[in-house]
């Protein structure tokens, strides 16, 4: 079957780059290379040198959203220009983990694919099918299910044991196998934290079609080698493994923009050793 | 127990209007007034405008984020202007329904409390309890967690029996029991559509003290008079009645201030007409 929208540009770009890493584009300003911190466009400096030096060596790029509404509406601007920045072959995740009832899901969904122009958005199940619909519907774009999230707590609901018509099964679980289900336009994803390996390799196995979005390494301390082994496809695909501030801060010096270079080609280096199917 | 912060203040705002009633600030470009319709300051002059008309006859205002971040940046900016435009003394909720890992939870905290400066926030509990902390620290902002939601799918998820340590019961009563252990700062909330007005009378009984944020009635239908029978604690407050549509729309003449003004009349002295202890 041949993929279309998000899926087959996540899938060219995996392909042409030779990569399954996706960097997280999350600028803190406490945070910048020394000689842009404090100046006006620092930010914007920062996440465009990002970009441009890691272009080549990612599937993909991953802004989430808090960062850019901690700094305002300009920060929404911000967000704009990082998107038009993006070479256009390369696909950009809106992590938003948005979710409302259907007449508010189809506002944000005009905002983040219309006005903001990403590819995909994570977003979350807790309001249900419906709530999704808005999102669903748009053939064009992805839809990235939370699952098991990377989070410590992230057991609080998700580890739950649900009751369902087929049996008795963690919450995390169900929800993978209800995207599966709502996968009618071939634009569903999913999830999992690189922090649950285990969880990871069930939820490929249940959904061996899906995109699946890896947080999680870097930072928050997942397995890299466990992340890819369990999340690829049959093939060594469709795994998107998010790292974000393993590579934006490499260094705070003046060759911060090469240090992500190489923070970035690491990575894609240790994941493509773990790829079955690595080209 | 003396409240403080945003229960303080809704309690305050409440019995000083008598009333329950909170206004849903969510313009729709398209169904704004006809003599404001396309003009480039209509969306800030109609929002602006019902909150002038309504101020002495609701407990809070409540705008939900989708519609401003469908604006674009300018959004974000009417957004902070609105906010700002309401009187001090009554509490605005922003329905944001966000949710994320711990540090990003922190710049959403950010984003919502300090540079928007909204008095609380509406969460979603899928992440868990550690993805709420930085939310939960804010000790004088309220944190109103998603429990049962309007819409018709609500159930996908959160009707689902889980198993717990206590015993076996509803996702949803799930959360509203973990939201009260939650509460340890006094700045929880919980959010159950007036469409499910059983489980509200139970969230009630589960969650005596905490504010309930009651959305869904009006144009999507929910029972009004359940809605506040069931909302209200012992003394007939701690509910937030939430209508958007209803009142934001009443006329699309150019009456349409006076026509808001008249519908949430209506809706308060209805809501009063509910509850056991109105004054």
């Amino acid at each position: 079957m041949a993929e279309a929208g998000f899926l087959a540009k996540l899938l060219a770009a995996a392909r042409r780059n030779q990569s399954l890493l996706c960097v997280g584009l999350d600028p803190d300003p406490d945070r910048l290379p020394a000689n842009l911190r404090g100046r006006p466009d620092g930010v914007a400096r920062f996440v465009q040198g990002i970009v441009a030096a890691t272009a080549d060596l990612v599937c993909a790029f991953k802004p989430n959203l808090a960062f850019y509404e901690a700094l305002g509406a300009e920060g929404w601007a911000l967000l704009r220009a990082v998107v038009a920045a993006v070479p256009p072959d390369l696909p950009v995740i809106a992590d938003a983990k948005r979710g409302d009832v259907a007449s508010t899901s189809a506002a944000y969904a005009r905002a983040l694919f219309d006005w903001l122009g990403v590819d995909a958005v994570t977003v979350s199940p807790y309001l249900g099918r419906d709530a999704l619909a808005p999102f669903l519907a748009r053939a064009d774009r992805g839809v990235l299910v939370l699952c098991k999230t990377s989070n410590p707590g992230s057991g609080d609901l998700q580890d739950l044991t649900v009751e369902t018509a087929a049996g008795r099964r963690p919450l995390w679980e169900h929800v993978a196998r209800q995207v599966v289900a709502w996968n009618a336009a071939g634009n569903c994803g999913l999830v999992v934290g690189a922090t649950y390996p285990d969880q990871l390799a069930r939820v490929r196995q249940l959904a061996p079609e899906l995109p699946i979005l890896v947080p999680g390494v870097g930072a928050q301390a997942g397995d890299l080698a466990a992340a890819v082994r369990n999340g690829v496809d049959a093939r060594g695909e469709r795994a998107i493994i998010n790292v974000a501030r393993a590579v934006l801060y490499a260094s705070d010096g003046p060759d911060w923009a090469e240090a992500a270079r190489r923070a970035a080609e690491r990575y894609r280096t240790e994941i493509n050793r773990e790829r079955p199917g690595a080209r």
